[in-house]
């Protein structure tokens, strides 16, 4: 017989890894991933469970030119940042960002209470990110694993 | 200046529309749909918010081929069905349904009130979709349409 399918998602591990360079990763260590999609052994998209602890950011603001991302928000108060400027999202909202409009995102928690998100994004060969703010650009290798370097294309 | 991302999906319209042969309509419109990821514009998955009215089903038992599928429980009690048996979700639980595994599910609302989910599906081309308990299969056209025919494949 087939093993459940169902779970309860605050059961899973949660992580603080990244990939960033070491310049960008104290900033973003601030948020905990739990990995659902991964769980369920889905390959085509990723679920998380991301918690951002107050002061904290969801990543560096980005934007990806073949992925597109959705969040809803869970719990707590969260701000979204894009180029349209900020927006406060509060639980039971949700957002969207289309692959390829170059309008960059990310989620900051300047509440004293945690945030949690439901993060999707697919895993579209071909990727590349890109940071508005910071010295930074990804772009994703035939494994699935992405790579950072500087924007003028140096490695870190 | 772009537009905001953000969204409350409650806002949205919801519509229990469904492709299914006349056969099975009525049973599958207990449920209605908000297209959250469509909204976005999102075109590599689909985001739905949807609404199980008590009596009402996700869909008829289902297993993909090519596309995974991922369901959080925001509001509600839920019975998941599959070739596991049957799972009681409350709210804050989620379930993943991996491409290819065979393994069908649907999701059926046995409570008194209204259940919503959270439901993302990818649109991988090629996908197919059995149905172990009703006369019908369903395979992907190249616009992303589903056709639905007879489990001989005379069509509806």
């Amino acid at each position: 017989m087939p093993e459940k399918s169902g779970f309860d998602p605050l059961t899973l591990p949660e992580s603080n890894a990244t990939s960033y360079p070491e310049a960008y990763c104290a900033a973003n260590q601030q948020r905990w991933n739990r990995r659902l999609g991964n769980h369920a052994n889905l390959t085509n998209f990723g679920v998380n469970l991301t918690r951002i602890v107050p002061g904290g950011q969801s990543s560096c603001r980005h934007a990806h030119t073949r992925q597109d991302e959705f969040i809803y928000v869970l719990q707590g108060d969260v701000e979204l940042e894009t180029d349209a400027g900020v927006e406060r999202l509060s639980a039971g909202m949700c957002a969207g960002f289309a692959a390829g409009t170059g309008n960059a995102h990310r989620f900051v928690n300047r509440s004293a209470a945690d945030v949690l998100l439901l993060v999707v994004g697919d895993r579209t060969a071909g990727d590349a990110v890109s940071y508005p703010d910071v010295d930074m650009h990804g772009h994703m290798e035939p494994d699935g694993k992405f790579v950072f370097s500087h924007k003028d294309g140096t490695p870190y």
